[in-house]
């Protein structure tokens, strides 16, 4: 198989923690505006066209099912391009909506890998920037299919739940990304 | 397939830019102390157990024909695990140590993935952390053989070359990681 | 006028906006362990000796009446070893709080420095660090009295008051801490 | 005293340590461009004009008599401006260069702080955003005279000398800064 010398990866940002900002005048943190760009551009990606489509910034609590009807949209349009995409999305419904994504695209023809942080981008400890860096890796290399890729780990979507005691992904089988 | 829950990967260092430090004294960066540890705690990685194999602390340029036997009999030891090897080494040379061990494991049952860094880690626009969390997820993902994962593109050992003018690594051909 | 080589600072900290810390768990920032100790190891300072009391880690919009009475209850044992205090606070009553300390110790013989941060030590943007720092230096060079210092400015605290609109202090008269 | 509500300071820059760059074709350090605006961006300075002069860049090893003549012949065009200066130097002529300012400048009405870095700025473990904020601070608040400002202290310029051993800045007396 050949990929073109440089290949391209879509990246379609919905929100979540990895996007949350601090602001000063409320002492809390939201989603606001993107940043994901601001980060992207900390890594070398030379043989990589990386185009960002900002679709919305939501804590994945408070994602709709017409919110998730967008995204399978956005993601349908995009599949046109021949090319992987990653999904930056709240950690707290990310496999509902993968598993959304897995039943909508029987033909998937494509990687479709879902990420996320639980600190936000650029604050101490963060893990947003190594699950960015993960899953645009994984996009590259895993078979068409549904994933979550976090915390050094990419698992199919239909075998991965969050464990919120743990704060991360756990398998619910053994299953991995590797191919067979 | 199926891999056991937690999984183990080692990391054999034996030095290059990646891990150069600055020093006050001489106002000059050179090899001195391996400092991958602290930078791998960075990441996040709770399924993957990282066994980190301090083998030597080299500019690639000055390492011998005695270091990679060096390097060779170590990655042999490894393999008796059973588990996947990322490298980290000196840009300058990777590859030719990389083709040596290609040569000498002809039926190799592991990935072997080699990164290094353009700029140490912890120096400002370093591309050290991303090779290395690069590294450890391709390791996971590409079948048995020896690699090259840099700025984020994983190529066969034998379909890449350092460009000096260019500053990073190039393929000699389309072919990438994912599997055929 | 002469200083021991190595001089003392004492650093009491309040707790405010400089110490809050992201909680995975619930998503948002709070007070919950001091954290400045890490970040002072950030900083070279061979000839000094700093000793940090972490008193309280309050948001200081909840800090009340008998909070400020054990700050100066601290302030006076400290003033005992004869040594300049900076005091890290919220920034919303910093001046409340420096005014009571004022009031409550007009025969002060050395600087006391209020400080704090509108983002957290650790954030993006933060400018915890820069005034730790500044607060250090200024702990050092100004008569004795009681001052805030902030984003590059030292004032005394009967001559400041936050400005919410701006998110920072700003001087009620022209007035700084340089010596008359 | 009353200073305006927004003051002026000059940052002349000479180059040393704090400015190096990592070069990642030659493998060195070096003084090739100024770097120091990227830094002060990360400083909140409401109050503050910086006016920014590069006036070189050099290891202050290879500084020249000549070299030393532009410097002053700056900082005597700036004090036409009746504002602090600091001026960012190498650290082993630093002293030297210093002195030559002071007597000189016999009637200096205002703080000229040199400043400088063990680490250039955005190095893992760098003093150098450290030193400028200090530096910045302690421009506002010396009286007038030559200094040295370094690693949380403040030095007269006669009172002064780089620990080659310690790699820092060692008082020769007692004194510092502080207003007798």
């Amino acid at each position: 198989m050949s990929l073109p010398a440089t290949h391209v990866v879509y990246v379609l940002t919905t929100g979540g923690t990895m996007e949350k900002v601090y602001s000063e005048q409320t002492g809390s943190v939201a989603n606001v505006d993107t940043k994901i760009d601001r980060y992207l551009k900390l890594l070398r990606l030379p043989d990589c066209e990386v185009n960002v489509v900002p679709l919305m910034n939501k804590d994945s609590l408070e994602m709709t099912d017409a919110d998730r009807v967008l995204i399978l949209g956005m993601v349908r349009a995009i599949l046109k391009e021949n090319a992987p995409i990653v999904i930056t999305h709240g950690t707290d419904t990310m496999v509902e909506t993968g598993l959304y994504l897995q039943r909508a695209l029987p033909e998937l023809k494509q990687p479709v890998v879902l990420t996320g942080a639980m600190t936000p981008l650029g604050f101490e400890g963060s893990d947003g920037l190594q699950n960015l860096t993960e899953s645009l890796i994984a996009a590259q290399l895993v078979r068409a299919g549904v994933y979550v890729a976090f915390h050094g780990a990419i698992y199919p979507v239909h075998r991965v739940r969050k464990d919120h005691k743990l704060g991360r992904f756990v398998g619910t089988d053994e299953a991995r990304g590797r191919p067979d």
